[in-house]
């Protein structure tokens, strides 16, 4: 369940698009018009992108007929959020040490500086 | 270019098995055997799945011909998580107001425990 949930979210996110349009509702509600003037696409294909992120569970959908306006809906982003950050402390760990490593490869000198050797 | 690299970031992510790869090398190099072990699937379609993680520089392959064993490669992944990261604490606010106002709801009596109103 949780893993079909994760499936649909990253597959949202991998879009230039969606993710501007989750930037957006990130500052409030928004009607589709106002959610599509920046982008240089037809409404049908805003829309397409709009439908991938409500059947994502990314957004809602206001019940005005007339401007359905868009929010952002937190908690799949939540989750897909929890499931990376679970890993990149571990990836944060190797980082640190790669950056330790060629700290020490690009000061071969420091040692020099050391008496204790 | 950074945009680029989070569509196939997010895209590599969006499925459990290549996620579940990732996981395992969290904790260390991998030969592609060892990885495909705990998956009903077969190895060419096992094989697909890593080349999708290598085109995303998600993870990199070793020189040797035999076992080319795997290797996370942390940074893109690092990049995703900081690109949801600074949505986070708006979508965290956004529940903590939600969480309060739903407390609300379901206590309310609540405003007769105080004395100032």
């Amino acid at each position: 369940m949780q893993s079909a949930q994760l499936d649909a979210t990253f597959s949202a996110l991998a879009d230039p698009t969606r993710r501007a349009v989750l930037a957006e509702l990130a500052s409030g509600a928004r009607t589709v018009n106002e959610l599509a003037k920046p982008f240089d696409i037809s409404l049908p294909a805003f829309s397409r992108h709009l439908k991938v992120l409500e059947q994502a569970g990314l957004i809602t959908r206001g019940r005005d007929r007339q401007f359905r306006p868009c929010t952002i809906a937190p908690e799949p982003l939540r989750e897909a959020t929890d499931w990376m950050q679970q890993y990149r402390k571990l990836w944060d760990e190797r980082l640190d040490r790669l950056d330790a490593y060629l700290a020490q490869l690009q000061s071969p000198t420091s040692t020099e500086d050391r008496d204790d050797d």
